[in-house]
């Protein structure tokens, strides 16, 4: 067929065109997988789906899901359903599974997304047995060009038995071009990573595969997932106004020029809104190293503002995604997509100075910030590369509504009761607000910082009354140990956190 | 004089020599000021000791402290005694500065080791209006050789408006030539740092300083403090063993060699016991990368198990310090110091893939760890470099014996009362019972681990009791809020953790 000829340019590979469900057979209870897909870009679409067929047919059988991060298309949701996963890693974002992970019916690891490969590498994980890589093509040399995202593809392939490549012929061939694909190489035996500005081109243009690995190829036609984004809303709008202001301020005090610095912003509403805060901005000549690009990236672009965008994923609404392909040519040179271990290289976030905008559930007087728990104990999402860029970047920006549930919890309380984002690792908190800039400050200067500027007014007083009872017993970080969650106490009996309401039920 | 000359090779500055009384004369109410040392070495001695004096006298000031880390020569003690600090940053390890920070008497900021010279750099903490820097020299070219400890030193030259040298002539001119001095420069415009081996030089022999800064240089004759470290005992001794066999074990599944990986080891007794429980083992041509140089790395040298020790400061007991300085030349080759900046970078914690070793002061049932807190409020002595490690190394391990104050005590609880490494960052925790390997285990498999292998067997059905407890409740980290820190009020209530004993009173 001239399809298979066009995407499969090594001719020794084309015999090993099968079906989805042929090549979802040769996987074994007790398996792991390694998934490609990175925040609903770039999974695989239809050996996941023939597994899960098997499943519903009744077979029993288990598998560990390694992936990049979050997948599309169902696949989470699916597995999740018919229970096949015995164990899932680095992170996931679908309603469905996150209910069996915190009902205990599968192990969630949750680590940093820049981790996994280290992990793969060092042989610190199961061995994946098959991995399975969207790909728009096979080239002569047998490099595999990946779709919409990298994610841990390459990883999964050096660290493979097998792979199974799934050719998507919904995804862009102009997407061709884009990949920067590097790999460190083992601990201990490594040199720099040469990548000194966020456009830096050091690695190939696709996934360098051992061909003898490759067992099947898939063909599938099936567009990515869009984007769950909601659009900015008032709230966010004032979040990202705030957040504006603070860079405005370390403008004028001489610590950052109209550029800014390579920009992180972490998956969600909140962080898109504050980027596509800056259209209308005097900032310019923007640069992006981050790991998703979402819609606002590209509305950036699309005013002039972005000079290069550097990824591991891009993750696009179905209107985003529809104008982006159409108009390719105006963004092409502007891209450059990488696999998540080095967009979320320690060593390349330190030494660029990323500014970091990442997501927080809950934070507290002292500036610990919870991104992954609710109420410490049930599991969102995970924690993503929220720690890969918080801990090493320039400016480690955390943003949240400073109530949820109309009111009935607050955003700042006494204690997080779930700790991702040590009092360390915390430079600016950002609320509806207002923002508190917390470097070089002890926790006792933070926290009125923290109540005042962040913190719903409904809640100061409680805020103030706990940490006025915590200063009378002192320490460097005062508290009231037993009464430190008592607000997440007061939302799981009354419903609220709120004393008044909890005091009259 | 004959000795000014041979130590200031710079025929310009030799007018500037002064006493200590004059230079401390020149600091000001308000002033920030900029101190060598690290650990208890390299630190300068008369000008704070003059400094002292000044308030003893009854002038009313107050200064902020910046260090490298700890200090020796009681300028810690002398400093809070008289009441002359108002910040104090980034480490310390002094009894009564303890308590005046826990009773708020003055602010400390508790933070990497490595981020104080980014801090620095971007203007981002107050200016340094005084750099005070102990060297055993001054170059022809106005280099300052640094003596035991490089620290911060050069970040607080760059940044410093102006210098004040202690020029140290009880510390050895032996140690000339073995720091290599680097910047990595600005963020966003720095390259990669070239350092791919333990025992590389990328730098200088001494601190490159503008020399219209130096104000004044001072004569000192005062030796180091020695290292108030204890030597092994029994349960140090047998943490020990646990690690190596842990280690045994990596070798043996291929993950590592005999030659480990360069190891940090942090501050502190167990550490050192660690180490030395190296001498006897078949472990061999070890590298050390760390910050500080105790005892046992000295003793591993003596043994010839170490090629290359680098390091940013060196602490020793008397009785070894004596032993090293009379056979100087044996060890010359194999040491390297640098500044705490390069000691301490991601970039090259993760490049090279540390194994690093740090202690804890209590840890829970799913692997967060507690540093700095006791009872989550007051502050013992700082994060100090253990999270620049734990983030980045290739194995994050703490260690701390099982219970404390004669069990009253359990080190290990349901949920540490503050978090420095979260869940994220912990690989492996050691006991005297034993050790767990939590390394791509999901929170419900890291418990039964943790309780059975390191927890003291008294405090074992507690625990057991209270996650069984916290399972009803489900979650992917289950917990039961409003006991989780009922063991801290136990033993503020009570005087211990253990229930059989709370539950009589």
């Amino acid at each position: 067929m001239e399809v298979f000829q066009n995407r499969i340019k090594n001719p020794r590979l084309l015999d090993r065109v099968v079906s989805a469900e042929e090549a979802a057979s040769w996987i074994q209870d007790g398996m792991t997988l390694g998934l490609s897909g990175f925040t609903r870009a770039g999974d695989v679409k239809a050996v996941p789906m023939a597994l899960v067929k098997r499943a519903e047919a009744g077979e029993k059988f288990k598998v560990n899901v390694f992936t990049g991060a979050s997948l599309g298309s169902d696949v989470d949701k699916m597995f999740a359903e018919v229970g096949i996963i015995h164990k899932r890693l680095p992170f996931q974002a679908d309603p469905t599974m996150r209910k069996k992970i915190n009902a205990g019916e599968h192990l969630f690891v949750d680590h940093h997304l820049s981790h996994t490969a280290e992990l793969l590498r060092a042989n610190v994980v199961e061995r994946v047995d098959y991995a399975i890589l969207e790909a728009i093509s096979i080239t002569e040399d047998g490099m595999l060009i990946p779709t919409t995202s990298i994610g841990n593809s390459m990883a999964f392939a050096e660290n493979a038995e097998s792979i199974i490549v799934e050719i998507n012929l919904a995804q862009s061939e102009l997407l061709e071009g884009l990949h920067d694909v590097y790999s460190p190489g083992k601990q201990g035996e490594r040199d720099p990573i040469p990548l000194t500005k966020a456009n830096d081109r050091i690695g190939t243009l696709g996934i360098p595969v051992d061909e003898s690995k490759i067992k099947g190829i898939v063909f599938t036609n099936q567009v990515d997932s869009p984007s769950t984004i909601v659009p900015p809303d008032e709230e966010t709008q004032i979040m990202a106004n705030h957040l504006l202001d603070f860079l405005r301020k370390e403008i004028a005090k001489g610590r950052l020029t109209e550029k800014l610095a390579p920009l992180q912003s972490g998956i969600g509403s909140v962080a898109n809104a504050v980027l596509h805060g800056m259209i209308e901005s005097e900032f310019t000549n923007l640069e992006v190293y981050s790991e998703v690009l979402q819609d606002a990236v590209f509305d950036l672009m699309d005013a002039g503002k972005v000079d290069v965008a550097s990824c591991c994923s891009i993750t696009l609404s179905e209107e985003k995604m529809n104008q982006v392909y159409r108009n390719f040519e105006k963004y092409r040179d502007k891209l450059i997509m990488r696999p998540q271990e080095i967009s979320n290289h320690p060593e390349i976030i330190r030494r660029l100075g990323l500014i970091s905008i990442n997501t927080a559930l809950e934070f507290d007087i002292y500036g610990n910030v919870n991104s992954t728990h609710v109420s410490g104990t049930r599991m969102m999402n995970g924690i993503g590369g929220s720690g890969d860029f918080a801990r090493n970047a320039r400016l480690a920006i955390f943003v949240t509504k400073s109530i949820a549930k109309g009111g009935a919890i607050s955003s700042i309380v006494p204690f997080v009761s779930h700790v991702d984002h040590t009092e360390h690792d915390v430079d600016v908190v950002v609320t509806e607000q207002g923002y508190a800039d917390l470097r070089g400050l002890a926790p006792r200067e933070r926290v009125p910082l923290i109540i005042e500027n962040c913190a719903h007014p409904t809640y100061r007083p409680q805020l103030w009354k706990y940490y006025e009872e915590a200063l009378e017993r002192g320490g460097q970080t005062p508290h009231v140990l037993e009464k430190a969650f008592s607000w997440h106490g007061n939302f799981a009996k009354y419903g609220s956190m709120l004393e008044a309401e909890t005091v009259t039920k």
